[in-house]
């Protein structure tokens, strides 16, 4: 108690997680809105503003915020986020004396109450704030509180001049605001803008040869770059590229088995010729891994590696490093297992044995190794099998060392496992999205990740197949529910992917009863006929450029859903930041039926006139829309979807 | 980095009040019930517990959790708060090696591997629990781990004594919490029951004589007790006692001037016979105000004070202490004023000034002298137009002194600010319950108060008028308004209360366009006939003695609404915590007429037979009810409600 505490409290700051515990994330030129409940004791007016600054410096910025609900204390301001570096932010609020004094002073002036005490109480405060300015403003402050303590002059004059406008705004601005009343400094993670928005092509390069007599090579796929450029795809993920061990190799189609021809899954990583920082001779060498990534940028594309930190029995660590392991009583290295089923093709890390910190720095270098030789963005395997913490220290390492790197989280579990890694500072993470396909479901869960505060620190990838997930609907839909998920996925999300080519051949041939493709790439090379007929390369092109041409679908709020009488039909609205895009998808969610029916928008709720114009962006077609209600019918062939560009008549 | 990170997150800790800023409130013998999201990577089985202890104390008790929602990781685990100390309370969770080791077992034994090296395994981590734990456990543990590990006994037997639940029971008990994940600590303040449950009837003691023709005395007061017990009261607040202030005394009706026989408002507090800590000499002495105190306790009814932290201009302060109070340029005090309205009879404490300190020393002593002679309630005036700080500050001085003590805060205004001052340490709070009259209103203000996190700590204490609240519903009402509300405040809230005796005896009589009472006590002397005809003091002797012998009456949670096929009438449920105690009760809220309807109950979902037993405390009538929907119907007069025991048939 031995210093006057502030009267004025701030409370549920918004975008704020776990009390300030985690960072929130952003991209340089997005804005922060920031939230609180601002109140004090009586009835003074108060004062507030967020303060924001890159993280290392001293000074901050400060941007005012005011009142939206007076009923509720509800204070909101706002500043723009930028740069790479880590930012922070904090909520102050005052009692604004002056303006507390000016509308008593108002309102007894109009009561015809003697004021002449409380103009030179007036007169104090200017005085005082005079004190606190320099140069031309303080001499006018000075004159002001002069006029005002000038008790032989006509009271009404001096009452004017206590009531100028400009008295106010000078005064405010230079408002005593000690005590100050302050919350907890706040954090923001930047990112680069591909963090928020992108589309992923995941490509095996063992698949990309387009020679049927050989398997692919890292030439092959920089021969596919400019293919992948003209689809408008950002990011080429490539599955691991090390060498793949030997020892308990799996067959195709996952067999216990494997025979001399066969070439093992890539996630089963190290042999003698390599681990984590190796290429796999039967790929190329490190210098075409080079040409690679020169190569893609020429043609805008960024290469993504996968980090799947676990290794093959005959990975040099396994030798080199035994202490990195878990070992059996018998002092043999343990494989992975989840009882009963055991995966003896793979050693995974002990990231908590005695050797945890040796460990730990020797991945840091492994991905600063691949940072060095251009790679900015990784697909990481599985995160959710190794401790959250080992994640949250990496992840900051490496953004130190390159504050543009981006990762991605691959993980299928729980919800607050899931959420957790975004927290521990994932910058984008897998999601539920291919087994979400109802109205219901893709309304419920689209709220969850854009209507609640998840979406300040989890950004959704919506893969609409993987290696491993050839979905039902997509098995059972054909050609249609290809497209269907195509367009849901990269108009839902800013940052949507595809594992190809099986997703642009329609690829639907799974091993019955599993979510597992026939043949899958994970265990054996594939060779595609990349222009089979009945192919969607031409919408998968289409997408991408509305998605490049309109900044809606850039960002994964504002979403709002609208009313449309049909379950078969979704129909939403995404409106960029700055207001100037605006856009209506509507998809029928059935790849067997056409479906009709009416869509509910107010047009005045958005701005519009009474009429207004649509225009399908797959189609070039363009309507006059009237009123609240409009007709729609969409058939799953040739086109399952409008996606509406919204204009004024 | 330096040491082992814990696996484990403990998230979503409830109840908790602000990242633990302030403290959720209890009573000695109520369950703390704490809900928790833990989690970890990997598929181990976690482990966590709750941890509770007097605040002072070093040792923990500990009270185990256990997963409610796996798919969520939600845990729940209880304790039961006792004492007047502050409480703490921690969460912590762990990873159960040996429970994740044995459910391996159990499934490589079921799929006929081998596991050989699995039972070496586990009894390592048996001989490692052995050395945790002493004497005959120790030894146990150690011949369980030798024959676990005796490689020529028969496999089988071996798997058998690993699966023992007495061993997974031991092992559990001395598990290997190292390195543990740990929530951070959270207190609770603990109160007397009196604070969760009560009736209160604020009296004017001016007002308490039985001879017209004098004023009433704290004597006259000590009279009434007998009478008040008999109608179940528990606390007896009064308005302030203090000799009242003649410069700018109000007369009656809030006249500006008053005359010379008008007594003032007793809010305007001191005059030269003394201030806070004076009696009013035309009320008594300091003697009979302890005459009071002793009598009180043999009738069962604590004594609550007004503590009203504001002076009249003749109050000893202004002429000792005036740096206490706001000054005007020229030199002179400043009285209250909320322009254009002026409060010349009041100067209001300068909470803020330089003098704060002393000030606030002062307001203490004023608090503990009515503590030392016995007074452990105070129902505080307006304790919104005071700094949070100095209340924050004030309450924690006089539990440290005397823990017993109970605070109502009277604010009538904005949410937040309600809810702050509660979150500060005042025991209970008055409320909107006065303006909510209709079956919208009552629901969602009670889910607000009682299904939100609000009621850790907010304590509602539901007044059905104040002196200065005559509602129009009760203005318009008639006698069966009266009762309603009486009814809904003592079966919706544990706390309430009754401002008498102008309730019981059904005044209704306000300044017209107001909610003031027309020649309300506040500002005169009023001769009451206690007996005449149309109170409804029966009423409320029985519904304090319902809720005396009825437990559920006794918290405000669990509360449930139950569907009514009526707008007006409304329905609910409350239970005691051991479930033993089941009450439902209907009111009709129309006081104008009888309304009918079908109450929705499904007997399953209470746990009762199809047909069970309700038995009207009010009217002492008998029905067995059938199947979900039965009827009802009630009429304003005789009783517009029934309060149904419910029990099997």
């Amino acid at each position: 108690m031995s210093e006057r505490p502030s009267r004025v409290v701030i409370e549920n700051v918004m975008p704020e997680v776990d009390a300030g515990r985690f960072p929130i994330k952003r991209c340089p030129g997005e804005d922060v809105v920031v939230r609180a409940c601002i109140h004090a004791d009586s009835a003074d007016i108060l004062a507030a503003c967020v303060l924001f600054k890159k993280a290392g410096e001293k000074k901050w910025q400060e941007s005012p915020m005011r009142v939206t609900n007076a009923g509720l204390d509800l204070w909101e301001g706002r500043f723009k986020a930028d740069g790479l570096d880590a930012m922070e932010y904090l909520v102050q609020g005052w009692v604004d004396s002056f303006a507390t004094w000016r509308r008593g002073l108002e309102k007894k002036a109009a009561a015809g109450q003697d004021v002449g005490s409380d103009l030179l109480e007036g007169a104090q405060l200017v005085q005082a704030a005079a004190a606190r300015v320099k140069g031309k403003p303080a001499e006018w402050l000075r004159q002001q509180a002069a006029w005002l303590s000038a008790v032989k002059s006509n009271s009404g004059d001096r009452v004017r001049m206590a009531l100028d406008p400009e008295l106010l705004t000078l005064m405010s601005a230079n408002a005593d605001r000690d005590p100050i009343g302050t919350y907890r400094t706040l954090t923001i993670t930047m990112e680069p803008t591909r963090a928020r928005f992108g589309a992923w092509y995941e490509l095996f390069p063992r698949s990309a040869s387009p020679d049927p007599k050989r398997p692919g090579r890292l030439s092959d796929v920089e021969a596919r770059l400019p293919a992948l450029a003209a689809l408008g795809f950002d990011i080429l993920y490539l599955p691991p590229i090390h060498p793949i061990g030997k020892t308990h190799r799996k067959g195709p189609n996952n067999a216990e088995n494997a025979g001399p021809q066969d070439v093992g899954s890539p996630w089963a990583i190290g042999s003698s010729e390599g681990g984590h920082t190796a290429i796999d001779p039967s790929l190329g060498t490190l210098q075409d891994f080079d040409r690679l990534i020169i190569a893609s940028k020429t043609h805008g594309i960024q290469v993504a590696l996968d980090l799947a930190l676990q290794c093959s029995p005959d990975h040099p660590y396994v030798r080199e490093h035994p202490e990195w392991f878990r070992h059996r009583p018998d002092g043999s290295i343990k494989y992975a297992e989840n009882p009963p089923k055991k995966y003896e093709d793979i050693y995974p890390f002990d990231f908590e044995g005695s050797a945890w910190e040796s460990l730990w720095k020797e991945i840091r270098s492994v991905v600063l190794f691949w940072v060095q030789h251009g790679v900015k963005v990784f697909r990481v395997d599985n995160p959710h099998t190794k401790p959250y913490r080992f994640w949250e220290w990496l992840i900051q390492e490496i953004k130190r060392e390159s504050p543009d790197v981006i990762f991605l989280a691959e993980a299928f579990t729980r919800p607050p496992v899931m959420r957790y890694l975004a927290k521990c500072g994932f910058s984008q993470s897998y999601t539920y999205f291919t087994w979400r396909n109802t109205k219901a479901e893709l309304t419920e869960y689209l709220t969850e990740l854009t209507q609640t505060d998840v979406h300040e620190y989890m950004r959704p990838n919506f893969f609409t197949n993987t290696p491993d997930i050839l979905s039902p609907y997509l098995q059972t839909g054909g050609r249609a529910a290809f497209m269907i998920r195509l367009i849901l996925a990269a108009t839902l999300s800013a940052t949507y992917g595809i594992c190809g080519p099986t997703f642009e051949l329609c690829e639907a041939d799974a091993l019955p009863g599993t979510e597992d493709y026939r043949d899958s790439e994970k265990y054996q090379v594939r060779y595609w006929d990349w222009e089979k007929p009945g192919n969607i390369k031409d919408l998968i092109a289409r997408v991408n450029r509305i998605r490049r041409e309109n900044t809606a679908f850039q960002f994964n709020t504002p979403l709002q859903f609208v009313p449309i009488s049909s379950e078969s039909l979704l129909a939403f609205v995404k409106t960029s930041p700055d207001g100037a895009n605006r856009v209506l998808v509507i998809i029928n969610l059935d790849p067997h039926a056409a479906h009709e029916g009416n869509v509910t928008i107010a047009p005045a709720a958005l701005g519009l006139p009474d009429a207004y114009e649509v225009e399908d962006l797959l189609s070039g077609a363009r309507y006059t829309w009237h009123g609240t209600l409009n007709y729609v019918k969409l058939a799953p062939q040739p086109m399952p979807a409008h996606i509406f560009k919204i204009s004024h008549a």
